[in-house]
């Protein structure tokens, strides 16, 4: 089968169609409109086989994982995700791998109303680069930079399953029968928290995704905010699959280190705090106050209720 | 080195500034503006080492020629280049490839005032993917679907060159001394002709680079716009070092055949050519009508003056 081919068949026709779309796959470029008074957010993720996802991964969830961790970025800034461009590196063409591949890559793109507006498919070692876009209101985008001293440290959902469902997939951990599909679809179906995201705009005072880990991600913030802080390991949202499968020590090895779990981490100020706790009244996930922010610039405590928690351990680092 | 490191170093401090870049490399993701009345144009195109360049290539080259890749799909829209992110794939952290690498980057990004937005470092196999977006008045994009029977067919500079020098490296073909650089430096280091695309906004029905080689790239015009050609061999435009290099027959087919050359392929109706002649007399690259589009839908049709042309072979296909 042709490159031209291959982009009709399996990605042309399974697109989801958006009005703010002229031209879509099939041209030199796509053409696509943003509205007015919205800035554009714009993110590209890579995944490589064999680095970042074991190459025996199923392809539905290897195409569910390259939108979800893009779309996760947009939703740390706050944005409604519009568009993706797709570039697919595989070593040959198998039919089965593809239909699979986009199935999963529709799937996603259906629920989000995102459009897959061009890309590029090569021959090459497995690898999947997206590039995502979304829309912000103008000056609402939320960054890493603009947390304070004083604001509260929070995380949604539940941190270190996907680290846990990794190790279970690859044969280093026992989960508990009844667990195991929740932890491996932690893994490999990460739910990127869209809506929370553009909820957080007139919040948060700064926000990021966990993909790298807890420590790693909450550094971030610290050093672009010039902010220190105390993080309360007594406090971190472990699920219940996590708390049956490992002792409490090594879930919050699990919840600090363990990267691809894709929950927002933000800061909210005092004054902020009311408005959080009613903004999230009706949503369906929760968010967890983990600890709090101070002037002590770059420096990150942890705390096991009021003792110093002592832990040595970094997050996930491309080439260290 | 670590990721952040590798980014912060080499990319976001050779980075150009543009004002519409609100949030640059460094965060979750970009935010970019758009201007008001313009349309986005967005492009992806991926290079793998070993597939689409030789990995010995030098790295300023490899850069050059992933920027002049994309920045020629826009320009092929009438498109006026303004971000780009990168994700870089590569085995190891090599500092001197990489500091040549951003180099070659940063050289055609300024050239072209283009701002390096963000991307992604990954370890694998080396391979690069851009994304690059560009402004094109609403409404004014040039498409591969609206040329016309009796429009003219043009091409811009000499046509076969990059495959020349492909061939020359690898020592398939011989080159006189003085022509050596000249098709080395065609093959790496394109000049996407951003100028002309814009110029052609109002002038030309339809547009195309030519990347998968002539023959290809008139034929993608022809199905999108349900015509047929009459394409004149005797007409394609060959430059000196080819003339100097090859008989004519291999000429032909270096111009027919051999991928990117990123001149860019555009129609013009009669009433049009003036306008063409007028646009052009003052641009640094010559343009040549080689032959003129008719009612046979899709049929490609090759002559040598009024005779036709027997002629077996195809443009680029990635996976034939």
């Amino acid at each position: 089968m042709k490159e031209f081919d291959i982009i009709a068949r399996y990605f042309k026709e399974r697109s989801h169609v958006r009005r703010d779309v002229q031209l879509g796959i099939g041209d030199d470029c796509a053409v696509v409109n943003v509205p007015q008074n919205q800035s554009l957010a714009v993110t590209t993720d890579t995944l490589v086989g064999g680095v970042h996802f074991p190459n025996d991964t199923p392809p539905r969830a290897i195409a569910h994982k390259a939108v979800a961790v893009n779309l996760s970025d947009l939703a740390a800034m706050g944005a409604e995700p519009a568009w993706i461009s797709l570039s697919l590196s595989m070593p040959d063409v198998d039919e089965h791998w593809l239909d699979e591949f986009s199935l999963g890559l529709q799937e996603l793109t259906e629920y989000y109303s995102v459009q897959l507006i061009g890309g590029d498919t090569v021959k090459g070692p497995l690898s999947i680069t997206l590039t995502a876009q979304g829309f912000v209101p103008k000056d609402q985008a939320l960054t890493r930079a603009k947390a304070k001293p004083g604001d509260w440290l929070y995380v949604t959902g539940t941190l270190g399953d996907a680290g846990l469902g990794l190790d279970m997939l690859q044969g280093r951990m026992d989960v508990p029968p009844k667990h195991r599909n929740f932890v491996a679809n932690r893994l490999n179906y990460p739910t990127p928290r869209v809506l929370v995201g553009t909820v957080l705009r007139r919040i948060a005072s700064s926000c990021i995704d966990v993909s790298d880990g807890l420590i790693a991600d909450v550094q971030h913030i610290l050093n672009a905010s010039h902010c220190g802080a105390v993080l309360q390991v007594d406090k971190l949202p472990l699920s219940e699959a996590m708390r049956d499968s490992v002792l409490a020590e090594q879930g919050i090895r699990y919840a600090l280190t363990a990267g691809d779990d894709y929950e927002l981490l933000f800061t909210v100020s005092e004054e902020q705090k009311g408005n959080l706790d009613l903004a999230m009244a009706t949503a369906s996930v929760s968010v967890t106050c983990i600890g709090q922010l101070n002037g002590v610039q770059g420096k990150l405590e942890l705390r096991d209720g009021k003792e110093r928690y002592a832990f040595e351990g970094k997050g996930y680092q491309h080439f260290s």
